[in-house]
Order: structure tokens, then C-alpha cells, then sequence
């Protein structure tokens, strides 16, 4: 039908999308100016700064692309990797898995260390593999894999690939904002995020830091990057130096909200809210145990802000999923690949990372549970 | 500083973006939902209607790439290239100048046909080089070159490409939503757009849209798609077919404002549009001759909705064109490569082709070339 559309209204506790600040919902509205005026050249150098706090950083090459963190994921593999390059990629699920995906289009060479999906990648692993490969120059690993809610050790892997001469790439489009991430002190030489998980931002943007190390890669080329709109030499052309060159037509609105998005979390302080995510993350397991409940990955090795939860014996994990959907409103997500029809992920994220959420959602799902969905 | 970013308001009459449409702007504002929520799926399948509608195509390959019209460049020509493919380009101005340097960059072997800058692309010179090239198996041009005024005879180059039994892929970023465009009666092969100029949208996305003869020649490929992001593949698991598989996040909001803006596009009709942006170019055309000022590009060759304006003898066009945005908050655009400093470029799109924009327009520049700006 051809009218205006008005979506009901959702609790995201899924993986993403979460639910969106409304400061930055009012953001979005804010007239469209172009992306060569004065104004805009300010918000995107702003942008920049409220960007290197958030990835704690001082890097320059610290932007956000236009597209969303798939988009993060082939930016910062496109620029780093040249034709048969070997790429050692620890794959504990589906993004880690994509990511041997894109480096196999690119004419790159995956060396994969496998791990248990559910399983921080042991860096153990990583390290006997660069012993064994002393040609690999590239290591890349997912810090927070929202397929199965394990959280990588993302700088003691980064010692080990830098101790080895390999960059690291670290995908960070689930933890960013949620979990510590802190990317100069530790080492990262790419790390590349989303707008819509822990900065509560409408989904779209992808915000992206490269080191000096990674830039001196991407200098030392000897083949082109094989991408005109992920060239991080032509993104760099518009967003830093004195004379701003025209690269793409910025998504200005979107641009707002992120701003507005990175204002609201460095109101509330970085350490402020590393600490939330992780403190309702145990009150959540907490209160999932009391309807039992269970976490797939163990305590030390989980993601605070994204859990996955097994489906109890009996219980029929699609039926019970669109139910809260469509009974209470709450999304929670699915599981992917290996992990389908066996977990729920349930994310409690940057805006909806709270008590009040977390009780709406286990009175919902203790009802639902209780209506004996078999 | 740290403070929420409050954009003044322009006045947006240079080569895109446009004024959104402020029903487009209430449109972002909506609550985000998930990209596989049951009701975005029925906003997507929207979209593809609308999109079939707006670029006259029945295909189902009819799509948003989630990035701007840049995007779409790269997406159209990363899907068809395979290394080694020669593409015939018809290059007279930047954004075909772009198009090489893509085909370039993931393997393909550009052909380059010439035209002077300011005019539209020669069909006879597209016919002359298919004839001599009988190994080329497609060809590129830029519909409307936003960065000289130019409109393509692109139904007429369509005709000669296949003919010789070539692909046309068209660039259709400037005159989607205000040209003539009919991509199934033209057998158009590839088209792309973006959201912000005839469609009154904001910056951000890409609509583009496949014929049965391209998705052919992507499925009979022999080599990857070397892009993950843009794999049309990938991305028509999400788009079409029962099960709709998990690609990217989506931009909700983004949707959001582009769905409001073909519905407002299909409210005005097709045909209607088109006759407004001409007749609108003819009288600023005429407004602009009161003034002085003469376009670039012979009239049968002019961009309806986007002029090319000689910069007058004596007059420094950035001082002007600065003036114009400072003191009343006007935006006209600069020339681009050969162009710059030659020429200024106007654009009445979408929302703002009307007699009242025309009006400000001409008493603003009245006014300020009265100063004496030399």
C-alpha cells in the first residue's frame, strides 16, 4: 500500500540494533547541509576527536566510513591486504568467518586457526601458527563475536602478532562503547565498529582507526587497492589536512546522530560505561539462572553487553522467539550457522544496558517459557 | 566543544544534496527496528516497488545498496568486471573520469572514448570504438555528468551496445527522479542512483537496479565477486525469496526517509516530475540571462535539474560563491577538475525545482555580483 511507514514500535535486546538514544532520534531530523560546508568540515573533525576517545586513540586516520561495520570489516581488510598476502584469521564463528570470506575475494591467502564456536580464540593458537608461518604479516580476529557471544583477548593476542611482525586487525563492531577496548596502548593497527550496538546510534555508519603501523603498510603497497569507495588514501584527502578534497557525499543526518551518539557516551565516561554493561551482565545471568536459564560461553570468556543463551531441552527456539515478538514486542536474536536453533543472543547494549530492561525482559520471558512453548 | 551539532540552515542549490523533503525528515526520526524484523521486510519489499517504479523496471534485482552513489559505481562495475574484461567508458567529465579509475582498480581494461567536458557523449564515437573492439562485452556512461551539465543520449548509446553485444551500464545518480528514464523499454543494464538529489532524500544511499542480461553475466562469472559488501549475490538472499538470509545491518532510518521519498515521488507521478524540472530549468535558464549569466552546455545537451554556469570575465567565482553561503546561506557548487574555477553548478532538485527557489536564487546573485566581487 502506498502510505507513509509507521513501525510498531520494538525492545531490541537482540544483537543489534539496539534501541536508539532519542537525542539522537531528534539528531537525525536536523536539516541536510552539504558535506563541503564549513559546518560540516567542523562536525566531521569533531566526529574525529569524539572518535579517537572513544576508540583511545590519537591516530589521525580515525573516521567513520559511510556504510555499516560490513562494511568496516572489507575497508580494513581491502586496504591492508595485497594479492597473496597470508592473512591468519582466528575463526570461532560466522564474522570471523566472513572475514576468510572477504580476504578469499580479495586475492589474499587465509590461514585459518579454528576454535569451539561459544570459545574465545586461545591465543595460544595464534602465536604457535605465526611460529609456524613466519610469512604471515597480517593477523585478524574478531574481539567480540556476536554469533556466539565470546570475547577474544584481544592485547594479549596483539602482543603476540606484534612480537611475531604481524599487524593486527581487530574487529571490534560488537564491543566498541560496551567493553574496553584500548586501541593505542594495546597495540591495534586496524579496529573498525558499527553505530547501533554500544553507542546506541541509528544503524548505518562505521567507525574505523587505523595505526601508523597499518598506514605504513598501506604506503608500502606495490599493487592498488582494490576498492575506489574503501580507499583510506581518498578518505584521508576529505577528512583531514587544510584543503578538504570531495570523496563521496557524506549520509549528513546519519553523521548527526553518530556525533550526537558519541557525545551522550562521553558525557556518561568510557570507564562509566564499560562498567554498566558489565555489571547488568552478571545481574542478567543472575536473573536468567532464576528461570534457568544458561550462558553457552564461560564467565571469563563472555561478552558482557551480548549473551548467548542455550535453548532449554523442549523448547521449540523459533516459536518462542516470535512470540516475544509479536506478543511482547522484544526482539532477541536467533543463533547463526553452527549455533542455529540452539541459543538465543540476547544483547543489553549501550541505551537499553539497564535494570529496567532486564526485568521487562525476564517477566516476559518467564511468562512466555511458562506457556509451555514445546 | 562538546555540544550537540545544530546545523544552520541552507539553502541547497548546488549539485546535490538537496532540501529534503521535511516529510523525509520526520521519516528518520521513526523508532529503529531490525533489519529481519516481519515489518522491515514488508518496508523492503516496499522499497523494491517503489524503486521498480521510479526507474520504470520491472526487474527484481531492484535493490538499495546500503552507501551512497558512489557506492552504487562501484557496486555496479565490481559485479560485472571480471579481471581482463575491457569496458568501453565514455569520459566527459569527473564522475566518468571515476568510473575508470574503478574499472582500473578491480582488473578490468578501460576503453576510453573522449569528450570534450560541457557536452554530451557522442553516440557515434561509442559506435566507432564497439565496432573496432569486437571483444567488448560492456560499456559505461554517465547519464546526467553532474560535473559539467552534460545529459547523455543514453537510450540511443543503449540501442549501439547492444547492438554490438555489449552491457550498457548507466549512471543515473543525478537524473533519477528528474529525467527521462526507462530502464526496461531502454534495456538498460545496470542503473544506479543515489537518494539526496531528485529524490529529496537524505545523503546515504543507492538504489540500483539489474536487467536479466547482467544477472546473467554475473552468474556465468568465473571468477569472485571481488567484493563481499557489494556481491549482488549475497545481498538478493536478503532482498528476495522466502527465507530472507542476514546480509549487512541495514540503515533503518535511512529506509525509513527514502521510502517517504518515493512515495512522494509516485503521489507527484513520474511524468509530472519530469516536466516540472524541465520547465523549471527553462525558466532559470531564462532568470539567469536577465542577470548575465549563460550556461556551459548547448541546450539539447543540458542537464534538466543541474546547470553549468560561466563563471563572467572579471569575476572570482569562490569569492562569490562564498558570499552567496555566508551572508545568504545559499549553496551553489564549484567546478570540478578541468571545470574548476570556470564554472559554477546549480541544481534545482526534487523538493527545491520551484519558481520561488529560482526567485531567491536570481535576487541573491543579482545582488551579491552587484558588489562588485572582483
Amino acid at each position: 500500500m502506498d502510505q507513509s511507514f509507521i513501525p510498531k514500535n520494538r525492545i531490541l535486546l537482540g544483537p543489534g540494533p539496539s534501541n536508539v538514544n532519542p537525542r539522537v532520534l531528534e539528531a537525525l531530523k536536523r536539516p541536510t547541509i552539504g558535506h563541503l560546508d564549513p559546518q560540516f568540515i567542523e562536525l566531521i573533525d569533531d566526529i574525529k576527536r569524539l572518535l579517537q576517545y572513544t576508540f583511545q586513540t590519537d591516530s589521525d586516520a580515525t573516521i567513520t566510513l559511510s556504510g555499516p561495520g560490513s562494511l568496516g570489516m572489507e575497508a580494513s581488510l581491502v586496504n591492508i591486504i595485497e594479492p597473496k598476502d597470508k592473512v591468519l584469521i582466528g575463526v570461532g564463528g560466522y564474522f570471523a568467518g566472513r572475514m576468510k570470506q572477504i580476504v578469499e575475494k580479495i586475492g589474499g591467502i587465509p590461514i585459518v586457526v579454528e576454535q569451539e564456536w561459544g570459545r574465545a580464540i586461545d591465543p595460544q593458537k595464534i602465536e604457535d601458527a605465526l611460529k609456524n608461518n613466519s610469512d604471515i604479516k597480517i593477523t585478524a580476529v574478531v574481539h567480540a563475536e556476536t554469533s556466539t557471544g565470546a570475547l577474544t583477548d584481544i592485547k594479549t593476542i596483539s602482543e603476540i602478532a606484534h612480537k611475531y611482525g604481524s599487524l593486527l586487525i581487530a574487529d571490534v563492531v560488537t564491543s566498541l562503547g560496551a567493553c574496553e577496548i584500548l586501541t593505542k596502548e594495546w597495540n591495534l593497527d586496524v579496529v573498525y565498529s558499527c553505530s547501533q550496538k554500544g553507542l546506541s546510534a541509528m544503524p548505518g555508519l562505521s567507525p574505523i582507526s587505523f595505526s601508523d603501523a597499518a598506514l605504513e603498510k598501506i604506503k608500502n603497497r606495490t599493487t592498488p587497492i582494490k576498492s575506489w569507495f574503501n580507499d583510506l588514501n581518498l578518505l584521508m584527502a576529505y577528512w583531514s589536512g587544510e584543503k578538504r578534497a570531495y570523496h563521496h557525499t557524506a549520509p549528513a543526518n546519519s553523521f548527526y546522530g553518530l556525533h550526537e551518539a558519541l557525545l551522550i557516551l562521553k558525557e556518561e565516561g568510557l570507564d562509566n560505561s564499560w562498567r554498566r554493561h558489565k555489571e547488568n551482565s552478571v545481574l542478567l545471568v543472575k536473573r536468567l539462572a532464576s528461570i534457568g536459564l544458561e550462558p553457552l560461553t564461560p564467565e571469563r570468556e563472555r561478552i558482557p553487553n551480548l549473551l548467548t543463551i542455550k535453548v532449554p531441552e523442549g523448547i521449540q527456539e523459533e516459536v518462542l522467539r516470535k512470540k516475544l515478538l509479536n506478543e511482547y514486542s522484544i526482539e532477541i536474536g536467533a543463533g547463526l550457522g553452527t549455533l542455529a536453533g540452539k541459543v538465543w543472543r540476547i544483547g543489553l547494549m549501550g541505551y537499553n544496558s539497564n535494570e529496567k530492561m532486564i526485568e521487562l525482559l525476564i517477566s516476559s520471558l518467564k511468562d512466555a517459557l511458562s506457556n509451555k512453548i514445546v
